[in-house]
């Protein structure tokens, strides 16, 4: 859609609205499709993985107790909720152990907040899967692009990002998929902006799943809501008393608006390979090259420096007690690189953080600020016992934009998060349901392969 | 409860958890019990009064098709919700037309976030209504305390407050009525940071019922959370990522934790005699008194100056093209004072917007500044044709602290309010529930006099 010639002059929500409502699905290149489903079949994974985690089933009961009508899958749950309810526990769920996709310029996780409630909705109304896809790709770039216009300041001030910009990702796609007119999907937008919250304070406890549950429902809610009628301000997102003027921020609108339909933020979107913070994927990544490298046994090694920026220090630098302390630890990204040779979901969890082979090796690294290495590089150096000394750097890690992950190792993703999930036996089928999603029909059977 | 020794060492939600668990029903005195009977008694009147307005009806008939079981009473309607649904609509409505009360020092509406979860609660759980009673003093206490801590900068950036702090008063309360332990309630004050929401720029608009409605439900939640094991950070409220930065404030941690439990804030509330702007009071005020001594009919009026603040003549000098102009026009306010001789609900409809004789007094009235009167206050002068000149002036109008409605004149809103919603019939027992709500075994009887 070319922007009208007045177009500078427009709300945010104007613009976003008439984009959403305009889009049409023939105009959507194969590769952005193609990302709509690796972003999806990451996100459903990421999913399987913790369906059993006290998180989720403490989630699923509390709003099964007051649950409408049960049309929409909770994945991985023997149980259906209403889909309000559903998206909740879906979006919690996907994003439990920040796993998820991330989409660097802004660290939005996009599919959590989104996905669940497009899947609830179509599943209760019998959407297609290119029209799912559709929403999703429309939700995701007006949350991306929101959160592009109050970037970085916004999450630095303490708001979690995810949660607050998911909310209108959630409500474009939700618009979308209800099929509403270009003004009620500016006004969706408007609702949402009132619903938008989250905060970073939070993020090591339950309390941040809260708002990313309830950014997955409150989207929904605002397109329902806007549907029937309901209405916000015209600038809602950007007015003197409005969203991102209250949360601390002067928007950029050239951010949210420039380019719109031309230049898609799902092509920026990431999958992690490894379930820990972003910026230790590079530390993982070159002790494994090194192990490779080496092809000695862990125990020849005497000791370990990971050399960083102060990002990378100050986050990583510390003693590992449990999971939480584990996927932003230096020590045990090293020791699982050089002991494990492997950095799955398991090796993040309780036995491998009180392994004492892991423990044993944590001891020997050591971290060190190197401000000459870019934001998440890292480069390690060996000590081995016949006193030689080896090193690698990586600057691209495994996932990121740079050096993307393939399908197949998306896939493999998929299928370590599903044996812990213990969902195993149909995970080809799921795998395979989402790769053809665009031809579905519906989403009944992904839904089913997914209950 | 006396502070312990280290009260101001300690994080503001674990002090207010500690408030909230440990009181004792038989320490709070008659009259705050009275005030909080008073509170609920014009809030469920409000509620009555526009029971069948489209903004409630169309939240109702969509929470409805995702709502679970029926076990709480939406007011004035003839059905059921589960508890968090109907905390949802009941909020809503009791603030739709900002006629319930206001805490001035901080300008929350305290009952519509807090009562409607609590009811509701108490409706599906069997609680005796001085449980509710109890838990509801607790919550505004907690509610207008954590105002206090960021006004009056939280608003004045854009924060509804009502929405933004009712959602802590709401989880304080339900945390009572659940029997959640001190560190419990302190998670919930946590769990309800991260959901705390609502723009100033939205008021004008359905989107602000929105965030008042999700007030009261996430209040429900967050508890409901709690009570199952969710956790939140410590320092939620007032951490350098937490809720109180994030929205731009520091905050005043005295303002939360100094005389907790003597001094109480719901004794400064205070209850509308109409349902217009709060400034606008003194206006209609000054012009009751006018005609009353005048008495003359308005015909006789050839001009009206309503002389006040910056602050009233910004927001009441205005055409009046609605009922929205109508509760915030200085024009309008003096053409009912004068023609009417009165000003319930009915005085700010469409058809009194479009009545011909207050369309015609609209025009004689001319605003003008005195920046030597207070807020609030407000000077009328009339020109009569037979030359003479009367003033009246007003400081403290009906309603403010300094005049507060007394109890009859409450429950005279209340009839007002039941018979717009058509309710009459059973408006006196309604009203006599409610004084007696400390003596209730449980609250069903008042909840079927509502439905």
């Amino acid at each position: 859609m070319p922007p009208a010639p007045n177009e500078s002059r427009a709300f945010a929500g104007e613009v976003l609205g008439r984009f959403v409502a305009a889009s049409d699905w023939s105009d959507i290149p194969p590769a952005l499709r193609h990302e709509a489903k690796r972003s999806i079949l990451n996100h459903l994974g990421c999913a399987l993985g913790v369906a059993r985690d006290p998180a989720v089933t403490t989630a699923l009961r509390i709003m099964a107790a007051f649950a409408g009508a049960p049309v929409a899958t909770v994945v991985g749950q023997g149980t259906k909720l209403d889909p309000m309810s559903a998206a909740f526990v879906n979006a919690i769920t996907s994003n439990l152990l920040d796993y998820d996709d991330t989409h660097l310029a802004t660290v939005i996780h996009p599919t959590a907040p989104v996905a669940p409630s497009l899947f609830a909705l179509a599943e209760q109304r019998g959407f297609s899967g290119a029209t799912v896809l559709h929403a999703f790709l429309l939700g995701a770039e007006v949350e991306c692009r929101i959160g592009n216009a109050v970037s970085p300041g916004h999450y630095a001030r303490g708001w979690h990002i995810t949660s607050t910009c998911g909310v209108f990702g959630a409500a474009a796609g939700c618009a979308r998929l209800l099929g509403l007119s270009a003004e009620q999907t500016w006004h969706a937008l408007g609702i949402a902006a009132s619903q938008s919250a989250g905060l970073v304070e939070n993020l090591p406890t339950a309390a941040k799943n809260v708002g990313v549950g309830n950014a997955a429902r409150h989207g929904l809610l605002a397109a329902l809501l806007a549907e029937q009628g309901y209405e916000a301000a015209p600038a809602a997102i950007e007015g003197p008393l409005g969203w991102a003027r209250a949360m601390g921020d002067a928007p950029d609108l050239a951010a949210i608006t420039e380019g719109l339909g031309s230049r898609w933020e799902i092509a920026r979107n990431t999958y992690k390979p490894y379930p820990a913070g972003i910026v230790f994927h590079a530390v993982i990544d070159a002790c494994l090259r090194l192990r490779k490298q080496l092809g000695a046994p862990a125990e020849g090694i005497i000791g370990v420096t990971v050399a960083g920026d102060a990002l990378l220090l100050a986050r990583g630098d510390r003693a590992v007690r449990n999971e939480r302390d584990a996927r932003v630890s230096i020590h045990h990204s090293a020791a699982l690189g050089f002991v494990r040779g492997r950095a799955g979901v398991a090796e993040f969890e309780m036995p491998a953080v009180t392994d004492p082979a892991l423990s044993a090796f944590r001891a020997k690294v050591t971290a060190a600020l190197d401000e000459s290495l870019p934001r998440g590089a890292a480069r390690v150096t060996v000590r081995l016992a016949d006193g030689r000394e080896v090193d690698a750097t990586v600057t691209a890690p495994r996932g990121s934009l740079e050096n993307p992950l393939a399908d197949r190792e998306i896939e493999a993703k998929v299928r370590d998060n599903a044996a812990i999930g213990g969902f195993s036996s149909r995970c080809e089928e799921q795998i395979a349901a989402v790769w053809s999603l665009e031809e579905a029909p519906d989403v009944a059977r992904l839904m089913r392969l997914l209950a």
